[in-house]
């Protein structure tokens, strides 16, 4: 596992565009990335199976069919989903990198279940507590990594340090950055501002500075303004923050969109102006970094958007097999012993120090 | 004090853009609002009164002039400038209405300053043991208030029950909403979503169905869409949302300029199109609502932007005698009592029974 081609294991089965969208992207992928790896097609072979005939990848020796006849619906409470549905897609999907069979499993399906079932099986890696949502947001010069966006909404001030180094590793491999400056989310940059989660990791990431390139608080105003590529924060305000961004976008295009509608010269004005809304469509890539992992646990999870397009599922698979590539996993190791090294010595130090006083 | 025409204190003092712009906005609201009040401008009087003059207001009847010759600065320390500078404008604005010469304080300066200032003179109405933060923000279909953004990063989840009654009742007079449905702001809307403190928060909503229009957690993704007037949240959350809002905002405008000067037909479009962006800030109207109380207070402490335009002060001053007209602290108040009394008679009842269980 994780020597020869990276393996992943993809659940075509939970997204809300159903599986033949994914298996689009999985086309799509097979011809942009000529190289190396092996892709587990994993769902009801009844449905999947004519339907890679009908794309023609059904005989790319890159594929592998696997069956699983359940499916894990949007609604479903995640535990009991897990606990019920043993022969789901997504947790078969899980199960085949948990023996090792493959790397990384990439779902669209239900978030819950994904982190419930990929916490459950995989297990956090040796020096981790608890896992992390990363994901890639496009800044207005370059594009940062936030983490957490959703794991753990009440998360320990170590917890923020180990997310750093999970946010780091993912950030020079999707952003290809070598030297990551990571920032600490709050609500306010001068000194005992933050609350007291913010304050305590604050503390502890200026002890860490030989491990981590920290660069101190930011705030929201300058979340987009390429000062920090990794912003590290508790998945509750990660994921507020996230989702009101959406909800913020998704207004903004409705109402111009009715205000654009409204007469037939807006309209040819739009028309004409069209070539600056494709341009920032372009410089804010959201559809290349749609794949989100699920950091810390013995394997790689990568939840994609329920409605990923076939675009965004190639996006993501690039991203997975990236990691998998740049043995991304591997690193994350060695640097949380880093961590725990510096940790110890301190905690010696002092002890020492102490000593010498008594 | 609050009986007769309302009396508000205006630090014209601690603006990004100086004094004149402040009395600008004083001068526009004189001339919008030809009602029943008073305007005390509190600032160096060498300064100001020349201004007055010069921009023909000093005479209007409802203008007095406070003389406070030191100002605090946006980069000076809230609890230091609190101690050393007595004579500074913004406080010499609080202090009048602890004494009870005015109503209300509005300010655009530093903002931590205020609201120490303003916490540790007016002190927190009987009942209320943190003030809060509330603004107004734009919505698709209807503009809604959220609060906390920024008074109390750690808050108790009864904090968070106050904090609805703060909101409600400014919601009423901002918004001229008769029962607004409030919402508690989470990372997903399914039973067990919610940091600790959302989900003790949301039990105690619950049983305040008496007092509250409680609707229940509500996601980013739906803050714009106007199923909740009063969206409750910790003021770290508030604070992290709205500055990463006004943040990627910025961007898009920015992005956007960008890629609109790249060519002269692009210029043309934009043009045309200028009535559909002229719509969208209508709909969108962010200078009417530039004033943020901070509500819980005796006495009422609102701030707007550092850099709010003379527009924007006279919004602010709109929505300032608005609250003083419709007497909210008053109102705030026999809510406040309303609450506490549902809750002793949930205590009463569950030792009742508690005894006829014995």
């Amino acid at each position: 596992m994780g020597n020869s081609a990276p393996i992943v294991a993809v659940d075509v089965m939970g997204s809300d565009l159903g599986p033949e969208e994914l298996l689009y992207g999985i086309k799509a992928f097979l011809s942009e990335d000529k190289g190396d790896y092996e892709i587990v097609v994993v769902g009801n072979e009844e449905i999947t199976v004519p339907m890679m005939m009908r794309l023609g990848i059904l005989k790319d020796p890159r594929i592998k069919s696997y069956n699983a006849k359940e499916v894990i619906t949007m609604e479903e409470k995640p535990i009991q989903a897990l606990k019920q549905k043993k022969n789901a897609s997504m947790m078969r999907a899980i199960e085949i990198v948990k023996i090792g069979t493959a790397d990384a499993v990439l779902s669209c399906g239900n978030t819950g279940a994904l982190m419930a079932g990929g916490t459950i099986k995989l297990r956090t890696m040796s020096g981790i507590e608890r896992p992390a949502l990363g994901t890639v947001i496009p800044g207005r010069k370059r594009n940062f990594v936030m983490i957490d966006v959703g794991a753990s909404p009440d998360p320990k001030p170590e917890t923020l340090v180990d997310n750093a180094i999970l946010g780091i590793n993912y950030a020079k491999v999707a952003l290809g950055i070598e030297n990551p400056k990571v920032g600490l989310l709050s609500n306010g940059t001068e000194d005992g501002k933050g609350n007291m989660l913010v304050q305590t990791a604050h503390r502890l990431f200026k002890i860490q500075s030989e491990a981590i390139n920290y660069g101190g608080l930011l705030e929201g105003f300058n979340l987009f303004d390429g000062s920090f590529d990794v912003v590290v924060c508790d998945g509750f305000t990660g994921n507020v923050v996230l989702k009101s961004l959406e909800g913020s976008m998704r207004m903004f295009k409705q109402i111009l969109k009715e205000e654009i509608s409204k007469s037939i010269i807006r309209k040819i004005g739009i028309l004409l102006a069209s070539g600056a809304f494709f341009g920032l469509r372009k410089r804010l890539p959201i559809d290349k970094f749609s794949g989100a992992p699920l950091l810390g646990l013995n394997g790689l999870v990568v939840k994609a958007h329920g409605s990923s397009t076939r675009k965004q599922i190639a996006g993501a698979l690039e991203i997975t097999v990236k990691c998998l590539r740049n043995k991304m996993n591997q690193k994350i190791s060695e640097d949380i012993a880093k961590i725990e090294a510096i940790v110890q010595a301190n905690k010696r130090a002092a002890l020492e120090k102490q000593n010498m006083g008594a």
